[in-house]
């Protein structure tokens, strides 16, 4: 049985050009995901609208100063980035035993392809289970002990969801991504008896569903948030940056008070990338408000939003202080470290550096569930017992 | 000199009928806001449309098994509501010596008057100036020393805005409400040179800007956040409650990458009712975005951003401990309590006690500053010099 010292709880892949088009029947060809090489970038074309592979999706290994968000080309990029051999050499380098996986073409909540597939399912569902199959055959087949997919799934149908998750599953996936507030990009509430079949599904299976970054924001927050990139100038740059990872906050107390979680009590939801230094304010505030205001709101959910939480949910950090500083008040096997290579704010290649930093005063136990020991638990690798780190609070 | 134990940095008015027809010229005597009294309970008629006197600003001395969302009238209100006389006898039963004073109807960041001056500047600068006029000239001068106005600005005039900041300060007015995203309510971006002359006023005034919760919300999040009243049901009533206070992050982040604070190095701004205790982790997040991603942003502004939020930044909060137990990362001269009388939320008539409850154990200078210095300070009351317990951090 692998045993597990340090385990990054997020990271990406950058899709190889030839992952939809080597898969596709002759019907669909044509309208797959393809490269186009310009001379402003490789760009994925795409139900006729191009956009760029990554810009800093891909940064791993650059200084800062050489940061850029303009769209890249594979030929500038770490190979780390889309391929496997080559990911497993950069976590050497970075002293990482695994990796919990996710895209970067599928968007934050696998919603790339939800867009199309409410217009064209039989479109949208093969691009959801070609990227399903390469993920787990191919790059994670890699070594699969190492390597620990996260699918993605057909949003616009819940039973086909729930029927793709466990196929996902049977090929290797250890979770799947989902919007945190689905009615914000379209979708059903999290709350509308639609999305029971994927709930159990998740729950039969024993497996996470990731609520990313970025899922859960409004088409027109997005739009707002991301003003430069749409032509306007209303928020800096920086202050997307800066805030992107807190903005999931709305996303998991509506899960909580959406009664989700009394209906599914085997369901875990990771808050992946949210950073954890605010959560002790966050459970304070969803409580006060339990307690306070239930009576005219007709609350549902019979327990103290906290203890949900804690029963359901677990959230990761890059780097985080203050959550470190603040972990019994969340938790400590509420909380999972990650890298986030290839992204710009990965700690690749010094994570090892970073992790005794910020991580060499904590006793052993706490350090091991933090950096490894909550991740085997929560998608079940290795012994799936995690450590006694997990049992300190 | 008046010296002060308890302040309360974030209470409300709610308008007696007569603010604006008592003032009114014949020309507008028609057009402005006016009691209409119906089954459902006291409305607002103003350009046309009605709304609530108030809901759930107006549950002082309820329990919380009788709050509710539903149109209040007058008559079922605390006197202390509307009455100052009455208001500063429910100040002694709670224990507070003075308290920093919103309004209702204006809204959270004046701007229920905003969208009808864009319209017609004659009836909203009216509207405006007669709520600054009665708030200071008649509540507040019951007790000056105890009652603090906060004015309400000429959003859709920055010059008129600068004016009447001006005269607001002249009648009494100690700050101004302002809204913190600017844009997100169809206004210019706060790093627009069109604020240019308010900032300058509040410079020159010495008096802070209130950015309150609620007052930076998007027209269209604000629409999907209140779902539910809006005749949808995508978010859970208590996820908009738990939420709002939070929700004034992006535009802390966005006022502090904007550089409005080193073209403005006097300006203060208030982050009302915003809770302080996800603050430790949001300045560690704003650094950490300073320090990798300016590059290729182009960041200006010159300092790490938690400098900017230390020197000119000050967050108010009604119970919180995980923002107590992080005084130190957020700096105790950054933090200022508040009653939020008459709202939901208010700690009234219970304040002394829940102020043992969570400041007992704290050093009496820490807990002064807390309770009154900073206050003291950034309003400019009693001395204006605050207290030691400013200068510990």
């Amino acid at each position: 049985m692998r045993t597990y010292e340090v385990i990054s709880t997020d990271d990406h892949v950058v899709e190889p050009a030839d992952v939809w088009e080597s898969r596709a029947p002759a019907s669909l060809r044509d309208r797959v995901p393809k490269i186009v090489a310009t001379d402003d970038g490789d760009f994925w074309e795409i139900d006729g609208r191009r956009r760029p592979i990554s810009g800093l999706s891909a940064m791993a290994g650059r200084k800062a100063e050489d940061f850029t968000a303009k769209a890249a080309r594979f030929a500038d990029m770490r190979p780390g980035c889309y391929d496997a051999v080559a990911r497993l050499e950069d976590m050497d380098t970075d002293g990482v035993d695994a990796e919990i996986l996710f895209g970067t073409l599928p968007g934050p909540a696998g919603n790339t392809f939800a867009m199309i597939g409410e217009k064209d399912s039989e479109l949208g569902a093969f691009c959801v289970r070609a990227y399903n199959d390469w993920l787990a055959e191919d790059f994670c087949a890699t070594d699969p002990e190492r390597l620990i997919p996260q699918a993605i799934l057909p949003l616009w149908d819940a039973e086909a969801a729930a029927a793709e998750l466990v196929r996902a599953v049977e090929l290797g996936h250890r979770g799947a991504l989902f919007p945190g507030l689905p009615h914000a990009i379209g979708l059903p509430a999290i709350g509308d008896a639609y999305w029971t079949p994927v709930f159990a599904a998740a729950e039969e299976c024993g497996v996470p569903l990731a609520s990313h970054i970025g899922g859960s924001l409004a088409r027109q927050v997005a739009s707002e948030l991301i003003g430069a990139e749409a032509g306007g100038d209303h928020l800096a740059a920086e202050t997307v940056v800066a805030t992107a990872p807190l903005s999931n906050y709305g996303a998991l107390a509506n899960i909580i008070f959406s009664g989700v979680l009394d209906s599914h009590p085997g369901l875990t939801i990771v808050s992946v990338e949210s950073g954890i230094g605010w959560i002790p304010y966050f459970l304070e505030r969803l409580d006060h408000t339990w307690e306070r205001h239930r009576f005219w709101t007709g609350a549902e959910i019979p327990r103290r939003p906290s203890e949900y939480f804690r029963d359901n949910m677990v959230a990761t950090f890059i780097v985080d202080d203050a959550g470190i500083a603040a972990r019994d008040s969340i938790g400590v096997a509420n909380i999972m470290w990650e890298v986030d290579y290839p992204h710009s704010d990965t700690t690749f290649p010094h994570s090892r550096k970073i992790l005794e930093e910020h991580f060499g005063h904590l006793p052993p136990e706490e350090r091991h569930a933090i950096v490894a020991g909550n991740a085997m638990r929560v998608f079940g690798l290795g012994n799936g017992q995690g450590s006694k780190g997990e049992e300190t609070t």
